[in-house]
């Protein structure tokens, strides 16, 4: 679909940390109409791994987020440090998180957390032929859980509404596009 | 996993407007440890439809979106207004974008963009049987075009890397999950 860029009016910003920069922006659409737009933006994008393991588990975590104050299902993941491939940060991530490596990589995607915010995004991995070569970097008083779930226990858990993180659903509706799964 | 929430010793709110509310907390965890944590909150929360006509196609959207500058493929959907029960806010948002009613309604789950970051939420339905009733009230220079694509368009359309918002991925998560695709 063709398309024009909007025109940016005026802007100002409200507020920037390592974590997100808010601005505000007085935009002109391709017919004249003028409006006012929120940006939310994050500095660095993320990756993601859905990691299986030789009996189609796949690894999952349990971790309280402040933000929700619920326990989350999430796969191990985490921001791209600045100029590092993003292969290089999803197998850190996953080292740290779960103490794992893996010797078969797939980029499978990467989606927005919400296009008509903000530019975060996450790109995701499939991994396969996992090795436990270290603990977990976790401190115990982080709260986090590591399991492995069969497919059959992930489509109860989402059904049941248990699966609450886009990047989890997110994966699983990529890895359904590749008849991975 | 049981959890204990995190203590808030100290908040400063830094910007709200009615899309965004960003606040700055200082948090003590259980363990004793105390961080910094951004939230950044959505007043209202989201619903989305996944409307599949008779022949198993989907209804999607092409939206050009200036957070990220580039056209789009999304589901309908909106914001679910105050004390409006999300299947109203979902039928209602359907019609507005899109002209269609639907016969059958399913509740399929909930995701948050960004657990780590905030609240913002969407709820997804599965809608089938749909009946056009009206045009759509897209004006025509908010360049939206709707489309039904096949199941397997879609699937090779997320394997080249164009499906990119986390509500169509999520979706097709949730579907997989029940057996629907």
């Amino acid at each position: 679909m063709p398309f024009e860029p909007w025109t940016v009016l005026s802007e100002e910003q409200h507020y920037e940390n390592r974590w997100v920069r808010v601005r505000a922006q007085r935009v002109r659409l391709p017919n004249g109409v003028e409006y006012d737009y929120t940006l939310v933006d994050r500095p660095a994008q993320g990756v993601a791994v859905m990691l299986f393991d030789n009996e189609e588990r796949l690894l999952l975590e349990q971790e309280y987020r402040h933000a929700v104050q619920q326990v989350v299902w999430q796969v191990p993941g985490g921001l791209i440090n600045e100029s590092e491939p993003p292969l290089v940060s999803a197998k850190r991530e996953l080292l740290e998180e779960s103490g794992y490596e893996a010797d078969e990589w797939l980029e499978i995607g990467s989606f927005y957390d919400n296009p008509g915010l903000g530019n975060a995004s996450s790109l995701l991995f499939l991994a396969r032929l996992p090795r436990r070569v270290s603990e977990s970097a976790w401190d115990e008083a982080e709260a986090v859980e590591l399991h492995w779930v069969t497919l059959s226990w992930l489509r109860e858990a989402v059904q049941r509404g248990e699966i609450v993180d886009r990047v989890v659903l997110s994966g699983l509706g990529m890895l359904w596009a590749r008849g991975e799964i």
